[in-house]
């Protein structure tokens, strides 16, 4: 099914780029050897980068844009004065259904409002989300929103939940994700309205959603459900808070190794073994924010990251796009218009 | 100053009470000779626990409670049926002015109900929050609230910043903790109402604080700041999410060590490097949740804990107590009811 799928590259956003992007590519074609690529950004500099790369170059069709979106760029500027930017003819090229979706390294607010702008969001979904894959215990862990809506109300995060099982099945393969909302407590009284009121539709209603019911921060870790559905405020706290004990415990581990002649041994002695951890909690697998619920894939690429990072991100898009992630969100939808069904009735 | 300090004990809270109490004590008075204790549970199993133990008997006075708050009681049902259980009775001797302060190990939930019933907030404030230390990189952290509110407001979090740069000055005895506020980005533009709010009140206003303005959940483990303010469902899920994200790199360690005979080897060499790490990252370091706000002091003890984890949830109240965090709250509060100063217009 890879066979048609065509993606959409902004090759200048990212530290790295485009080179990253260009690399990139040529680690993704080891895996889908058949998907082609629209590589759009400066054309003179990316013809002089392919015509060393004829492996990559044989999958991409470059498409010049005058112009890229900086880093510190405000999307609202962007919105108003980005239409020549790579990132947004990126984008445009998915809105005119010459590719299924898109990657960019770039300015992850400016390519959230641009992607929103352009693509527009799939009938039934109120607002799109940010999805991101967590490493845990039992493997890896599904969440968002991570950041796209500060605010949410319940039906956004039945939304959430839909698409995060959908992404789920699709990404990580998972014939029946199991699903919580994130909350304060795992009792059924705990949390706010959005929470409980969110709960309760997706406790009653029929679909095929394994819902487990509330989670906690803990959860994430273990790995206790699939697909963890949140709000953006705490869902990007959450990834932050994660990213940031993560260095903190790296950085102790370091420190503790290095503060004897004896632990110095230690680590070269253990060094396979920190490899092997760190290998596993490698941020690069767990590249590329999924923007859910656009008419459209949008991936979003860590600005810092490097071309393996890159090529992942694209496996993501390609995965998304060939399986038809926003079909299937529309027929899960469906389930969620349908009626409840009537209590049955016990004969007199 | 610690001369004249009384904390009321619920002796029957917690996994290992009384037993981990009374050698809670015994650890705590080594630290503070001075102390004296109320104890508050089942009269003869306590008679009988202390008369072996002379050095904790003389610091202690027992008050007999005929009934003890199990882990899982309803808080509304406690607050019904508890009036004879050891929890409230240590939370009523703080309402009569016998002890300053209270600490349990006992049910969260309950314990909090109990506390804004019996003791009420202070004048000024509006609601009680409940605080905690974070080890980071640069030392410890303070975070506020950790799931006494669910939903909150901008005083209520401006509240929060008051009390949390007291907490930091008096317990972890920093002259000038800077203060900010928890959000998904740096950016004043960025963030719900609240802390929008939160934040150009803490700007503008003319108190001692040192504002820093919005910090993001990386900076919990950094260390970016001394006291973190945040709304009760966000501080809860980042709590626990630090909990389960190390728990998780816990595991993988582990995992990575056990993996291979020379790995094996490798952890018996760093084994002292490792036993630094934990003692670093020790949560009995990191015992005891403050509840701020109320007429007099309520330390939450992990219901898990020690002695150890127990006795320091004692110094935390000891240290409150005997520098009169609350008068020192109330004198914040003042600067906070200061009319804004007319801008400086110059003579023309």
């Amino acid at each position: 099914m890879t066979d048609e799928v065509v993606l959409a590259l902004d090759a200048m956003g990212g530290d790295a780029a485009p080179q990253m992007v260009i690399d990139g590519i040529a680690i993704a074609k080891t895996r889908f050897p058949k998907v082609r690529y629209l590589l759009v950004g400066d054309e003179p500099r990316l013809k002089e980068m392919l015509a060393s790369r004829q492996d990559v170059a044989e999958v991409c069709t470059i498409r010049h844009a005058p112009d890229s979106v900086s880093a510190d760029a405000k999307p609202s500027q962007v919105l108003r004065t980005g239409r020549k930017s790579s990132m947004w003819m990126a984008v445009d090229a998915v809105a005119k259904g010459e590719a299924g979706g898109v990657v960019s390294a770039g300015n992850t607010g400016a390519l959230m409002a641009v992607s929103k702008f352009v693509l527009r969001t799939v009938p039934g979904i109120d607002r799109p989300a940010i999805a991101g894959l967590f490493p845990s215990q039992r493997g890896e862990t599904v969440m968002l929103d991570l950041g796209g809506n500060v605010d949410c109300n319940a039906n956004n995060l039945v939304e959430f939940a839909i698409m995060g099982e959908v992404f789920c099945r699709i990404v990580l393969g998972i014939e029946r994700p199991s699903v919580g909302i994130l909350n304060v407590g795992s009792e059924d009284a705990k949390g706010n309205s959005a929470v409980k009121t969110a709960h309760s539709i997706l406790k009653s209603h029929h679909m095929q959603l394994s819902f487990q019911g509330f989670v906690e921060g803990n959860d994430i870790g273990a790995g206790t459900v699939d697909v963890i559905v949140t709000d953006g405020f705490t869902g990007n706290v959450a990834l932050k808070t994660i990213e940031g004990t993560a260095k903190m415990f790296s950085r102790f581990l370091k420190e503790a190794f290095t503060h004897s002649f004896l632990s110095k041994i230690g680590y070269l002695m253990a060094r396979p073994a920190m490899h092997r951890l760190k290998l596993r909690a490698d941020p690069r697998r767990y590249n590329g924010a999924m923007f859910l619920g656009l008419n459209g894939i949008t991936v979003k690429s860590h600005g810092g990251t490097d071309a393996l990072g890159f090529a992942n991100a694209i496996g993501c898009a390609v995965d998304l796009v060939s399986q038809d992630f926003n079909a299937k969100i529309k027929e899960e939808l469906a389930h969620l218009a349908e009626p409840e069904q009537p209590a049955q009735v016990a004969s007199l």
